[in-house]
């Protein structure tokens, strides 16, 4: 049986960007059966949890006996078990490990960046002088890529595990207009979200917050 | 035959930095013969670069007609000809994955925060106003990761590419004292160092800007 972390508890802005969406996502592409393991901020900051997860992230993995962490790592394991997510020809699966890589060290930094500024320090002084350098590499590097995107429909000539990588990486932009600016990019994030694992992932990742997010909007 | 590209020219604090010396110490460790590309500042910014590399960045790969970039990716791909760089078994494999994402997810943007501003905006206001909360972060990190060393030789039973990467990560330190606080970080990088893998591999990538470094000194 497959079972990974997932919070409790997260700040509306997370909710949808929790690490775990990519592993749910990918299990639901894969059309492999998982269960959750719910932490609490005392779960997730204690001595149990932190001996598995040495910086106390989601998601942490278990599977007959088999333990790991790192969202990254937890996709390519998976994609190993499923077509869906990994040709099986050797340029096909070098591929899929190249763009896995390339939206979390390429491109997510670069997201994170402006994340970051406008999530966490949005009133220092600090990042609002930080923050039209830090959009205008992003813009770049999005530029880029969606050069790339131009005529395809995927990264490659097919879906693999690097597209919903990348998508995970791009939807974190849902607060701004950026991704309006590279309409090739918007529509490929479309596409993603309208397969139905993203859907069925998306809703069973975003019930953990319903009575939350009930709470927030009687307030 | 395998091929990789590499700059011809980088600033001199890049020099043991640049993204291509991962490929190339995991080459070293397995044992796998070489050559390099040497791209000039046109190559790497023309179209034809691009085509293969969207964003411009080294090393892109090559092998037999398999073709891949990103530096994570394609240690992965090499791991998988060589025992020395990832075990057999599934856990095994589970973990070298999960310490070669959490190098580059994880400990990396800490660094580079750091670094960036250090090296590209260190005259900036904002700058400065910055740099206290982006190395509080990074100490944070680096005083987990140390905790998981502290009486190991490597991040499991034996060296893999994870460590291959987190040390890889870890030296874009050097040019400060931060490592120092944490001595089995620092005991750690020290001896992956002493492998004979990274030894040839720096000499051999610090052997490209031998004329440059040359020319700098006599200045």
């Amino acid at each position: 049986m497959i079972r990974f972390s997932v919070l409790k508890w997260v700040p509306p802005f997370a909710r949808g960007s929790v690490k775990e969406f990519r592993v749910r996502w990918a299990l639901e592409e894969a059309g492999l059966p998982y269960e959750e393991e719910v932490l609490t901020p005392e779960d997730q900051n204690g001595d149990a949890y932190r001996a598995r997860q040495i910086f106390g992230q989601v998601p942490a993995y278990e599977e007959d006996g088999l333990a790991m962490c790192e969202s990254g790592a937890i996709l390519l394991h998976v994609a190993e078990k499923s077509d869906t997510l990994m040709p099986r020809d050797a340029q096909g699966r070098a591929r899929t490990l190249q763009w896995v890589f390339a939206a979390v060290t390429s491109v997510q930094p670069a997201v994170d960046q402006v994340t970051a500024l406008d999530f966490f320090y949005a009133q220092e002084e600090w990042a609002k002088l930080r923050r039209p350098s830090a959009e205008e590499f992003l813009l770049r590097r999005l530029g880029q890529l969606s050069a790339r995107l131009e005529g395809r429909e995927w990264l490659e000539e097919r879906f693999t595990a690097g597209d919903l990588m990348m998508v995970t990486v791009l939807r974190d932009l849902r607060h701004t207009d950026i991704l309006t600016r590279f309409p090739p990019l918007a529509v490929y994030v479309k596409r993603a979200e309208a397969r139905p694992a993203f859907q069925k992932a998306l809703a069973d990742h975003t019930a953990l917050y319903a009575e939350a997010a009930k709470a927030e909007a009687a307030e």
